[in-house]
């Protein structure tokens, strides 16, 4: 069972003070919730993320027993995706196994260790082949459009190496793509790669659920099931229409409130090392779906706030000052954890520690939680919107349970923006211009336009040499 | 020499039309230079972390004196300390070290793996614990108060170990702190530990070239005196009076402009994994230096703006349609590398890849930087405030070079928005909750205080089980 409690308290003039969210202004917002609730019903068809913590019993199955195939034949898993094909199982990975996961002994470990190739960057590809043995290397290559350069560079490499060495293709690669269209689908097809479907519907942003975020999961031993039995629960909270029973609503609401008030910045700051994965997570669904120019009738809105990765209690001693004594344009959203898997005490030193005696005998877990406590206090006495979201362990269920509540309120934060919370016009004329730098084929236009470079003012410019 | 880049054309009006910065309004705060470079003059004296370049023959020969000692004999490097004792080594190790470094063999390696300890997680802390060996484990515990409670708990459960397993602590304890003040000079007198000194006038933020950073970073092989080298270059030209020499000033100015005008935003955007701690780095010494109430006459204000780090290409398919197609409120500011150290080639692959062909023979250098010229062309044309730092390499010369160059941008910031830009009177709060509710003494009345917890309204409070 999934156990997550949400306080909105903070974000209202009741519990901050002037800077809140007064009465009268939910009052004024709380009458559109049937409408946003009828805009979601309207769409779950097309949102077929929505349908992932039920419809998938044979997927399940069927990546259950590659996962253990590739578990017992493997030492390295290499997952090579950007974007929504990387965050959801780093945030899985991250909250869900050891820590130091990749440096403990095979035995300790019950899986290959894993890495998550989402960059480019020579350096870091180069490291990577330092630190891994191709052969005994299965690779996860996650598209749907089969189309995204990174992820198929990355891809080219693998299939160079695997060849180069001999070995059999088939047998270390597996696809993660569109179940028709595509290069990758395509070439699966040509070749007879292993492949699971990326269903229609499911855009990258909102597919942790979905092969792309199960199969890695499942191959470092994560519990599958758990995780989609996690998001059912929490489905059936956020799909109910009234506004006191449904928190993915409430938080739709106070955000866009918010939003309407001029606060444009959204801090998750979770206090709990593994869950910053899941700000980051939650950093590429809050800012892809509702940064949008255009609203559905085709007004120009420039809608959007800024997402913000902190971790208590690192960050306080770097943007709390910010926080507490900045402007009054974000919200933090403190997401803490009750029980830690471990129980970690602070001992007597076998010296004098002076005035730091009196923290011998307590614990670590005791020192986070207050420490988020007087975090907290501190904030909302300087005035500033926050919430608190309580995990009472993180395991599979509270997690995905997590993960699709922030899915719903983003959803429903899009009706209530009256934008399309689904697509992402933003990325093509970079993915464009990528494309006529490297001198693809039809582009050569672009390529021309982008050599025409802008000439600088010099005045505007510095060398240091 | 190091060698870098500032170009802050696409910050301007003349680059990216009506939302960038006009030449009036330059031309109205231009004057203002003088005073600005007036006040960190006169501010020098107890800015001593300005001198860090030039006055540390000295304390150099004794740091890689004793790092060479720790490198022989340990197999494990542990830096306790938060925030400001963290950031900057976090910042040099990634950007200048192997990104693997602690999963190379030792003779790869020379020398110990390195783990840098800035929260206080009990799965964490323990998980720690699971991969290394206390015996063949050095500590530098970093702390210029001796107060950070962080830290100091962390040190009781190293002293406790070491103890426990019959070591000498004085073998394996080194101690970063004030020269006179403090739990931890007091003990370090009392025990006979070695100890480094963060110098009067070196804030946290700003201890980077400190034996803060210097200290560990000697230890896993970094060339310390190149980096004061670089820091030595990069402060000849920021502490030139005139803005059109002087790129911090005109950094400084440009973004005060712009926060004028409500961008209330800063985004650090490398492209390359091995920057992204400095972009994190850099969020710390923008938002603790600039994020204050009030200001020097003790008007409020709530200055501020606040710190993103993004990674260029991952963050191009999580931020990016934000950043072009979200609100005005933002300055993107990409960190460029010109030559990686590896060249990495996009091998022909031996099975047909259709559309994606074109990629072959071409390299991931070629690549990463397209994507950046992409993204940068595309917020341009979308009208965002973007400006572009260029590294022709990673080196300790060049990178030290764009620290410093942020430091002195920042110090000048605040000059410009007349605030201390090196107290941070806002984290008071919470320490003081925090030491009431771990018990410590004379905090008893803040802990009743405390105690009597408000009780929220439960219509917003929500419980998923």
């Amino acid at each position: 069972m999934a156990k997550i409690t949400i306080d909105f308290n903070h974000m209202l003039a009741s519990g901050i003070g002037e800077h809140g969210i007064c009465e009268e202004e939910i009052a004024r917002y709380a009458g559109r919730i049937a409408k946003v609730h009828e805009g979601l019903c309207a769409k779950r068809q097309m949102n077929a993320w929505r349908e992932l913590p039920h419809n998938q019993d044979e997927i399940v199955r069927d990546i259950l027993q590659t996962a253990e195939k590739i578990r017992e034949k493997f030492e390295y898993f290499v997952v090579f995706g950007i974007g929504g094909s990387a965050l959801g199982m780093k945030a899985l990975f991250s909250a869900l196994k050891h820590p130091r996961y990749n440096e403990l002994p095979r035995e300790k470990r019950q899986g290959p260790k894993i890495y998550i190739v989402d960059n480019v960057d020579p350096d870091s590809l180069n490291a990577l082949l330092d630190v891994i043995d191709i052969r005994k290397t299965a690779f996860n290559v996650i598209t749907k459009s089969g189309n995204t350069v990174e992820t198929m560079s990355q891809f080219m490499v693998a299939l160079s190496m695997l060849e180069n060495l001999g070995e059999d293709l088939k047998e270390h690669i597996f696809l993660t793509t569109d179940k028709e269209k595509g290069i990758l689908r395509k070439i699966a097809n040509e070749y007879g790669f292993q492949t699971f479907v990326v269903p229609d519907g499911v855009g990258g942003r909102f597919s942790v659920l979905s092969p792309v975020g199960l199969l890695p999961a499942a191959v470092i031993g994560i519990d599958i099931e758990a995780l989609l039995r996690g998001a059912a629960e929490m489905h059936a909270l956020c799909q109910k229409p009234a506004l006191e029973e449904n928190p993915a609503y409430m938080y739709a609401m106070l955000y866009f409130i918010a939003m309407k008030k001029g606060v444009n910045i959204s801090v998750m700051m979770p206090y709990a090392d593994g869950l910053l994965c899941t700000a980051e997570w939650y950093a590429q669904l809050w800012a892809e779906s509702l940064g949008k120019k255009v609203d559905i009738r085709g007004n120009t809105v420039h809608a959007g706030q800024t997402p913000v990765r902190a971790l208590g209690v690192t960050d306080q001693h770097s943007q709390v000052q910010l926080y507490n004594e900045g402007p009054f344009d974000k919200i933090i959203t403190f997401v803490t954890v009750q029980n830690f898997r471990t129980n970690m005490q602070i001992p007597a030193s076998p010296i004098e520690m002076r005035d730091t005696q009196y923290l011998a005998g307590q614990s670590f877990n005791k020192l986070i939680a207050s420490e988020q406590a007087a975090t907290e206090y501190a904030v909302t006495s300087a005035g500033k919107m926050n919430m608190r979201i309580t995990l009472e362990r993180v395991d599979e269920e509270s997690l995905a349970a997590l993960l699709f509540f922030l899915e719903m309120a983003t959803a429903a934060a899009g009706e209530f923006l009256e934008i399309d919370a689904f697509d992402q016009p933003g990325v093509e004329a970079g993915k464009i211009a990528t494309f006529a730098l490297m001198g693809r084929e039809g582009y050569e236009q672009k390529a021309e336009e982008l050599s025409k470079k802008e000439k600088g003012n010099p005045d505007f410019c510095y060398e240091c040499n």
